[in-house]
């Protein structure tokens, strides 16, 4: 694993920025320590992957996961292993990077190391900071039993058992009127994420379920999703957002605009004095950056991302990066970089040529600029909306879109066949593949 | 749902036994309730599909799971969902049956009432008890914690939770004793599954595993089997063992025979005065019936099993059938039906005929007599050992028996091609698809 023979020498024509980062008195190679396999940190390992540096990637989960189609393990069309990873699997070839599964505490600027939950210290040269955002209830933890989010696959494997079960216990219950709250689902938040959970709901419950029950009509269910704001799909062009509004009515979606949350608790909602009692409550409204400005005492932003550099790095300390939705990085429009997985990515790719260049005595690269590619965003299982800027494209020809990039973007050969043969059977059988509820709802 | 159009009417020339059952005072059709969605539970409900009856079956999950594959889940070569249906799904075009997920309390007999976890009442003319099996610690039920055993998919979670997690703690762990003990894994039990999960993570540990780790050499992994009896398999042929013990210690499992285990702890266990060290223990050794026969206050065995007559009614209660694992049934030549999942089956459909037979004034079909169809099991991901009686193979031949064999018995196409395809990729790239721990351990 040591190979100081692939180090290279210090030398005098580098910056003072070089400097103080290349300097490598002892015999160790370049140590860099990145905490987080999401999209951002795994793309930052993979690019220093064979290269003259020492990298360890901690995650506290042994997997990494492909996020944007979490909504579909929720609502039980994928199974956890076709959009997830074992990292060190994923790594296995680059003998210069070690993977811990491991929660980390803090880090010591000082020491320069980062302690983990056993008191581990993990010392770095160079720290690449990872750990992306988690949901954020506007300062209402106490919601958070109500109303789980969606962001990681344990989580996408409580809303499915939630989802499943208000059916089975409705299917058991004699009173109509109760079995119609427990059909009521409320998802609170319009974002992507949001109405691709509510319309994955809604076509289980009207498409697919009709016929298994005896009791409970099914295609009576209700999903409502509650929305602060006036319109869905708030990153999306506004010429799309009426469309969207439509197809998901269509789909037997009802939208509450201009409607904030107000209280969650064990029986549903409340929503500008509007009561709703539901069977289930799921929460895409808002999200929070991990806590590493605390970590690193950075100044951040109310949604607590790290202020960045525009070469990602943090104020006044040149070793430690900041990437993904943990940063907040201003474009040269003077807009944020989207909290998206391809920004996470580019971030990621960009880092690992910093510290590369750094580490031969190169010029620095420009400072980071996002491209964005375009912005996808399903609406059921047979229409989406495209956002290529110029481009924009919905209904079916936009599905088509973005079922081939999200498969193009999946790992590996077998996943790819995985997902695809789901949805195929999805389309032809209207049959999902994960209707497993693992344990029972206490 | 009511077909009353479609009940026979109670002829005079029933026999007692008929008479009794089919007796039909009120306008409802004969109300069948079955207990438990296993291979008999199923297979009775099917069988009974689009009769003029109305069954009502009952499970604790909302799935059907194919026991035999199980072992794989917790090896992570497959994915919970491959191996699992929803049971309302797999029924649903049998208007005639309806689907509970709900935990049965009791049976109130003089009522003819099945009693539910809520107090509903479910009443029954006929009750089909098909419950299953769970693991016996033979009296040390205190092991449990330390030594989980494989009956559902949430065992198998468990198991690869716990599995995977002790390799991820070893390449963590600074002193290598404590990887090695870490890495010490404990099998308790030398039956099909014990021998089937054993060789699983031998083949997980040494072959796909290596090079992912830096600190870890998975290659030094020990796998132990102990065992109380003097050889594995002990319900195939002894012909065979020899074969299979010579096959495990070739894969790198150690055998212990002979060694009753008198401890286990959260360090590990002790068998005959020797202690094992080991980061995970898992049990495989015995099972214990459900609790059927407190229920119905009904004889039974050690192992909790009802023993039934050779229509499999329970003794003076001919309107009560206990099928599968719960059931003591004896074979003409005095041995009992072994506790497989073709007996099930075979017992699940021998019960529908009986029923329609006594609704249909047919004359009772003969006793249940078992048809062994073979026995089957895999040593590693290459060989296995099947037992037709007089044709016996082993080695490549008869796991390619095997996974035809297991493909075959799957529900559904979508399955059917999914594990395959998992099977195809563990072959030629040595790559499983479900290397996720979807919570840390605790």
């Amino acid at each position: 694993m040591h190979r100081p023979d692939r180090v290279p020498p210090v030398g005098q024509e580098a910056s003072r920025n070089l400097r103080r980062v290349c300097l490598n008195p002892t015999s160790h190679p370049h140590r860099v320590v990145i905490i987080g396999a999401g999209f951002g940190g795994l793309e930052a390992a993979r690019r220093l992957g064979h290269q003259a540096v020492e990298v360890t990637l901690i995650d506290r989960s042994n997997h990494h996961v492909f996020q944007p189609l979490l909504y579909q393990v929720a609502g039980a069309a994928l199974d956890t292993s076709q959009i997830a990873w074992p990292i060190r699997r994923v790594l296995h070839q680059f003998k210069n990077i070690t993977t811990l599964m491991a929660e980390v505490n803090g880090v010591d600027m000082a020491g320069k190391t980062v302690m983990l939950d056993d008191e581990t210290r993990i010392p770095y040269d160079t720290l690449v900071i990872a750990t992306g955002a988690t949901h954020a209830y506007f300062g209402h933890d106490e919601w958070a039993p109500f109303a789980p989010g969606l962001k990681t696959l344990g989580d996408a494997l409580s809303i499915r058992q939630h989802l499943l079960t208000v059916f089975e216990q409705a299917e058991r219950e004699p009173d109509p009127n109760k079995r119609q709250t427990l059909q009521t689902i409320v998802v609170i938040g319009a974002g992507a994420t949001g109405v691709e959970l509510a319309c994955t709901i809604a076509e289980l419950a009207r498409e697919e379920m009709p016929g298994e029950f005896r009791r409970v009509d099914t295609r009576q269910t209700r999903v409502i999703v509650v929305e602060a704001a006036a319109r869905v799909l708030s990153s999306f062009p506004e010429s799309l957002a009426g469309y969207v509004q439509h197809t998901m009515e269509q789909l037997g979606v009802t939208l509450m605009l201009n409607c904030p949350v107000t209280e969650c608790h064990a029986e549903g909602v409340i929503c500008k004095d509007k009561r709703i009692d539901a069977g289930a409550v799921f929460w895409a409204a808002g999200v929070r950056a991990s806590p590493a400005a605390q970590w690193l005492g950075a100044s951040a932003d109310k949604a607590g991302r790290v202020k960045v550099e525009r070469d990602l790095t943090v104020p006044a300390h040149p070793d430690i990066f900041v990437i993904g939705d943990t940063a907040l990085v201003e474009q040269e429009n003077g807009k944020p970089v989207p909290g998206l997985a391809p920004a996470a990515k580019q971030q990621g790719r960009y880092v690992a040529e910093v510290i590369s260049a750094r580490l031969n005595h190169h010029f620095a690269p420009r400072p980071f600029q996002y491209r964005n590619y375009g912005n996808l965003s399903t609406i059921g299982k047979h229409t989406a909306v495209v956002d290529f800027g110029r481009v924009k494209l919905r209904g079916r020809m936009a599905w088509v879109v973005w079922a081939l990039a999200h498969i193009y973007f999946l790992i590996g050969v077998r996943n790819r066949l995985l997902v695809a043969l789901n949805w195929l059977w999805l389309y032809i059988k209207g049959d999902r593949a994960a209707r497993i509820i693992l344990s029972r709802k206490t």
